[in-house]
């Protein structure tokens, strides 16, 4: 038994260095063709005028900023899965994509949520501020003229990001009704997520739903599935592939979510990227908070910190300490371990290649267990 | 001589009639596609949940209620210029698109310019408010949460319709080259107008550089040339065709707006739908205000009212009569008429069909010389 087991494992180890050197080389080819294509069009944007050229490198800027490029490996991992040829190279301009549709989410997400920190820099509406917030005071009185320049500058950096994100998709130079179909799945992903942001955002407060719909619709859409059904149209996918990569991907989309609650309550700050506590102090209703909402105990402590700003470290202490103490964060790892156990089974049963499948094995437990 | 003119307009009078003819059947096409479409649409977002039934059902509230849909009448009529067969039918939902696109267009900018009217009912951010307002009471502290649950919502509102214009262009059953084509036309419209908005809401004000480049970014991009172009694409148009098209398109979009702010102070509010004033109260700086501006006089009578929604009756009544007396409104008018020229000339050097180049004759006179 134990030399079947050493073989597993050494096998395992393998897989798991063939993945991150392929994560690597999709990492570096996406973000070659990110710095040339942003800085091509930043370029365009000065010659509109300065504060289009200002609003555009601060999504550059966002873009180029690190990021983890997994939606775009998870595209590339399917469309090697379903047996697309060429390489990565031959589908660089979706992955970009996927990329630029995050630079769009992320800063309309950021703008709604008041963030000022994104990827150990400012958020883009609080570079957007910094530059515009001193023009309100030139302009006419803001209840003729309506938002703040700062605040409709946010707005327009994302909608310019999500213009980018088609527009990129659109450079593919593959079979075009191939294009066509992915295409589709990027317009479903944008209708999802913001429906999913919809639920999140304007849902009445204490009465959320089903917490993994919205989670399915929000994150899953644009995290895991969308870019792994659009790697499966590029390469020309038939309906039984692309129904099993979704069975792999919501599962694994909602898991990835609750990996985020975790860490985004336990994690280390220096490792996330995230300031300490920033779940709670938003207020946010995470699967984790009401897991812990339930225990009366863990509730009164929790509604002294749950979106208070000021709260004191001590109480955000407690508070933290509540969510283990009761169970909640134990059940949320348990749930966790059951929806990639799901995501798992649906891989096995896919009719993919098997290289192609021994990524996406890997890409799995990168995006489920993790520190950051 | 008379006989001649008199068969020149007897001949004028038929294309006039025969314009209105397929304006009348793209319209009742468009709309019927857009009540069919848009009913399903909001039935699977209440299936998600109330508040993204709410917020889908508001945007299809704006997008049937009204608008003249000439930019798919436009789309049509650039596909039967370049030969396109099949009637409107053929490219109907990319003519919807583009409907659904000045949905998430006229919302992002409602809010931007704090407007509650748009096409004789409130704007999409007044009925998210009147929707929403109340939770922000029920929510935790605003400094916490970021933006109040309406503005919020009117953003998604717009990301949403944005979805749904691709989402429906990509429903076309035509070549599937021709589609990518007219999506990288779309893409290219999304890009232009959000930098038109970002020259026209962020610039500093007073130092306004060149407002034809404004309003060829914002206006005649998803106006004319878009719809246009797109068009040409689903037809399979050659480059000599969407060339020319660009070339009509251009000067007769920017000639659009100008007529736009022509309306918007001189224009009848029982007939253009928008409350009298309305642009100079806002502040607006339209190529008729700055035209104005150069006159003292008149500068000083135009600063009294600018961007002062507080302005007196009186105080408006000087203003717009000084914007005629200076001799503003004459060149503008004067510069329209010279936009239709350059427009007119390059449609009759166009290699189009002689059918679809007498709609778009009559389209470019309705586009300019119209009371609404």
């Amino acid at each position: 038994m134990s030399s079947v087991v050493g073989e597993m494992s050494a096998r395992g180890v393998r897989e798991q260095e063939k993945f991150e050197q392929f994560v690597a080389e999709v990492r570096a080819l996406v973000d070659a063709r990110l710095g040339r294509w942003l800085d091509g069009r930043v370029a365009e944007a000065r010659v509109r005028g300065a504060e289009v050229g200002a609003v555009a490198d601060a999504m550059r800027q966002l873009v180029l900023r690190g990021g983890k490029r997994m939606r775009g490996v998870l595209l590339v991992a399917a469309y090697q899965a379903c047996g697309g040829e060429g390489g990565a190279n031959t589908v660089l301009p979706a992955a970009a994509a996927m990329e630029l549709l995050q630079g769009y989410l992320l800063t309309h997400d950021d703008w709604m949520d008041g963030d000022d920190m994104r990827r150990g820099g400012p958020s883009v509406p609080a570079a957007m501020r910094a530059k515009f917030d001193h023009q309100d005071s030139l302009s006419p009185p803001r209840a003729a003229r309506g938002q703040p320049v700062a605040d409709a500058a946010s707005v327009l950096a994302g909608d310019l990001a999500a213009g980018w994100a088609l527009a990129s998709l659109l450079e593919l130079t593959i079979a075009p009704a191939r294009v066509v179909s992915a295409t589709r799945e990027l317009a479903r992903v944008q209708e999802e997520v913001v429906q999913g942001q919809i639920l999140d955002v304007c849902g009445v407060p204490g009465e959320l739903g089903d917490v993994e719909t919205t989670y399915l619709l929000k994150t899953a859409s644009y995290t895991v599935r969308g870019p792994l059904r659009m790697g499966a149209c590029l390469a020309g996918a038939d309906a039984a592939q692309l129904a099993s990569l979704g069975a792999f991907a919501e599962p694994l989309g909602i898991a990835f979510q609750l990996r985020d609650d975790v860490l985004g309550t336990f994690g280390d700050p220096r490792i996330t990227g995230k300031p300490w506590g920033n779940d709670l102090r938003k207020g946010k209703r995470t699967a984790l908070v009401l897991e812990a909402m339930r225990d009366p105990t863990s509730r009164e402590v929790l509604e002294r910190v749950l979106g208070r700003s000021d709260a004191s470290e001590d109480e955000m202490h407690q508070a933290v300490t509540s969510l283990e103490v009761c169970g909640a964060r134990g059940r949320v790892e348990e749930r966790i371990s059951a929806l990639v156990r799901e995501s798992r089974a649906a891989l096995d049963r896919a009719p993919l290649t098997p290289s192609g499948r021994a990524l996406l094995v890997q890409a799995a437990a990168a995006l489920t267990d993790r520190e950051r």
